[in-house]
């Protein structure tokens, strides 16, 4: 659902610390502009950025970069996570990009959570868990990499099992009742606490793939 | 659930054309067995043998061998199944007993539907999916194998799915609602048939593996 653009959007874009202006300019660079070597983890499409701005919190040591296409989203993320996080930065950008804003083995983490299903067959490709997708992110993360999903829609869980599954990652940790298991210190998105309440099953899984070492 | 015993299960067993009687004996023969080297399905758990004598009915090409421990239960099923279908044999025996019913390779699919999912997480090592299930199939099956797996219980089948990947089983056709899938030809079993009635959503999926081609 696109957002109304709201009033004081472009001032909070414009003047809040962790939104990134010209982020394809930090290609290469995020560990300078971090100023450490921290991994990196990414959510592409980071909504409010609740989740990411939680994170950010608890495990400062990592780097966190939202990436939310919205413009309006972005603004609000920014609002949300107020100053005071260095390891936090929000880029108003899309999964289609993640070349243009990292170099290869610039990352180490990705996480989609509650991705647009897409639920009309026709419209599978758009899916962020498509497998064209899954190599673009597999090229960008280079030799391994991983993501770690959520999803509130049965259906995207499934197709997302398919297309790890037919593009060899390796899965583990799936869940189909998150919030009825043992999985410790789950931090919650805003979609996560709506859909969790109204009783609806939360789906997880983690993917990882690492490049065979090559026999010279 | 244990079965109350029947007072024509024995006259059932000892007659039915389709139950093996001293299965073990026909280790490493069953292509004798059935008169030619068809494939061979089993179906391990095979309750009243309603999926495993329709399959022997529209696929008359493979050869199906249900497995089930309950006496009553094979009684039953042999009674159900008839006589007129070749292809169909029946045993009373247990998962755990496979490599004394079966050489190496001479089975080449196996069914696991509805299992008894075991729910109390200190029974885990119960499941029929459980790892070293998983590895004493992989035994039997020599080189390569597959499993198809049905179950409406949500928890045995994220279990499972943990399973398969962490024994490195290659998953496809993972489905969370069956019912509501594309899925063709699908052939209920006596359970699916009351599951599915209440609308409760029954899963499914095929795990394959084959052991790598050795480098001399």
């Amino acid at each position: 659902m696109r957002m109304r653009s709201k009033p004081w959007t472009d001032r909070e874009l414009e003047q809040n610390p962790h939104v990134v202006k010209d982020p394809e300019t930090q290609k290469g660079r995020w560990a300078e502009f971090f100023g450490n070597d921290h991994p990196i983890y990414i959510e592409v499409g980071c909504g409010k950025g609740g989740f990411i701005a939680q994170n950010a919190a608890k495990y400062p040591d990592i780097n966190f970069i939202g990436i939310e296409r919205q413009h309006t989203v972005v603004g609000i993320a920014a609002r949300k996570a107020g100053e005071g996080l260095p390891n936090l930065a929000l880029v108003e950008s899309d999964a289609k990009d993640l070349s243009e804003l990292f170099e290869v083995g610039e990352f180490q983490r990705m996480y989609l959570n509650f991705s647009d299903p897409w639920p009309k067959k026709r419209y599978y490709k758009r899916r962020l868990t498509y497998r064209e997708f899954l190599r673009q992110y597999q090229a960008v993360f280079g030799e391994k990499g991983e993501i770690f999903m959520k999803t509130d829609n049965r259906g995207l869980f499934e197709f997302s099992l398919n297309e790890f599954c037919a593009e060899g990652w390796q899965l583990s940790n799936i869940s189909l009742d998150l919030h009825n298991s043992d999985f410790p210190d789950n931090i919650m998105t805003e979609y996560e606490e709506k859909f969790s309440a109204m009783g609806q099953p939360i789906y997880r899984l983690e993917a990882r793939f690492s490049k065979p070492v090559r026999q010279e």
